[in-house]
């Protein structure tokens, strides 16, 4: 029988997102496994490949699959090795021969490799938001800020494959907050869902606005977006902040490579509604007077899940 | 006889620099005329083509001229217009037909147009320090700040082709110099030999330090370059802060397209006695530790006026 199939898998930080995909690009059966509960990496592999021989068996794929495409946190693209990928528990500072061990765990069926964000950027051109789209910029909204440059149709890696880290560029200079890498003042430590829920729970301290926040235990960016639904004034600041920010490092952005669109994807891209504004008028006020009103901010409209998985898919079919 | 010359001109805030390139990469002659003694570019055209017709004429170059290239300011690669050209005396918030109209002026020689630091960093990648490699970024450090990317061994032009303008990222987010563009807190507003010179003056203003600048009318780059040569404690400061400035914002690049190296080009670059150190240092403490002391910090070896002249011919021979 052809090899007609590809797997797509999507790692998370908290989460690792996988399905079988057929040459329509439907996913014909998906699954989840943990992320985090793993501090090396020999077990999460062994329970990923469990997890894809019981699809590949519940869907009767077996010798059905051409090849696997994973989007990963730090993933080199030409090396299949993921480094110095902090936001995993079992990535640390290592560098991990991720596609040779998922390779051989899979009994020899080729693996490629990339960035997460790459891979969104890839699932949006094909069949999402950036359809038709040559140049764009993907910027994923989760755990951390991930992005994907598209340049006249390419992803853009770079010399060395790592290209397209927007959510580690400087937004606050002075006394900026420690980001996970190590570095003051990322992006993404401010505009990641972990930091804007940091950015509330600040908020709730130096202040004593009442807010709906203040009876909660431990506050993440859903609580703040749910609160911001109900008109909770702390929290709608919270989201003005947070696109605030992010408009202004797109201006940045912008005058890197002119791209048509930004286009926004993850968790934290639900909130549209409370982003979009703030987003706008901050990135217009910021960028160079020949882009103002130009660059189109577009939120994904595919299911996250299937993004990702799709995305990474797009890999494997060029194994 | 065949067509086998090419025009280039480097069109700059001061001066414009035109040669006749051979197919050999030869510049067989050159001249140079003002760019800044003109309020409209119709009497600019005319100089600019009468220039032209002489170095054609004495050097017996009629009837074999293939075509123009041209860098300058705003260049649009697609439309071969100049837009917004804020640092031309002639340019403003207008829009010129600048390839048409010198392609008129000049009997219908077929005329090419880019970014004048899109057409450096060509020139330096078929000519200079940028040989072989494939993934740079140029930084044309003169009247303003400009920038020509290449991924993957091609100029990243953008949706608009206008992408790469670097100079124009906010390196001071709160209460930054404004900038010759409108925005405030540009790059280009301390990096430039302009902005260089405005710090040596804000600097001489606020403080009593005794400085071999005080004695000078109006500062130039050119003087603090040749104070610090003499050990001017002041002037190395302004070297030191300039360069600490552009390693965090070359930070914040190397994060969008991984380049193999910076090329570091224009008046400003020829002292880079006093700006590798800062730059380095910089860079290496403001960037993501997977790119720490990998990448490489390139002074452009090539003549000033040859390099921009090469480049901007190289996109004559596609003509």
């Amino acid at each position: 029988m052809a090899q007609e199939l590809v797997i797509g898998i999507d790692i998370g930080g908290q989460t690792t997102k996988c399905g079988i995909v057929d040459a329509r690009g439907d996913v014909i059966i998906q699954t989840v496994i943990r992320t985090d509960t793993y501090n090396d990496v020999a077990p999460y592999i062994a329970e990923l490949s469990g997890a894809l021989k019981r699809i590949i068996a519940e869907s009767g794929s077996e010798g059905r699959i051409r090849g696997i495409g994973v989007g990963a946190p730090n993933g080199n693209y030409y090396k299949g090795e993921i480094e110095n990928a902090v936001n995993l528990t079992w990535g640390g500072t290592r560098t991990i021969e991720f596609a040779k061990l998922l390779s051989e765990a899979m009994d020899g069926i080729p693996v490629s490799l990339t960035n997460d964000a790459n891979a969104a950027a890839v699932g949006e051109m094909t069949y999402g938001a950036a359809r038709g789209m040559k140049n764009f910029i993907m910027i994923t909204l989760g755990t951390g800020v991930g992005s994907g440059i598209v340049v006249d149709g390419k992803v853009v890696y770079g010399h060395d494959g790592f290209a397209g880290e927007l959510g580690h560029t400087c937004s606050v200079r002075n006394n900026g907050r420690l980001c996970n890498c190590g570095l003051t003042g990322c992006l993404e430590a401010y505009c990641s869902a972990i930091g804007m829920a940091r950015t509330a729970r600040e908020w709730l301290d130096m202040s004593d606005e009442p807010s709906a926040l203040r009876s909660l235990d431990k506050i993440t960016s859903k609580d703040v977006y749910d609160a911001a639904k109900e008109g909770d004034a702390l929290s709608l600041k919270v989201f003005d902040y947070t696109g605030t920010m992010l408009g202004q490092a797109f201006a940045n952005f912008i005058a890197f490579s002119a791209p048509e669109a930004i286009v926004l994807f993850g968790g934290l891209a639900r909130a549209k509604e409370f982003l979009r504004g703030p987003i706008e008028s901050a990135m217009n006020a910021s960028v160079l007077p020949l882009w103002r009103g130009k660059v189109k901010i577009v939120f994904s409209q595919l299911k996250e899940s299937d993004a990702a998985i799709l995305g990474a898919s797009a890999l494997a079919w060029e194994l």
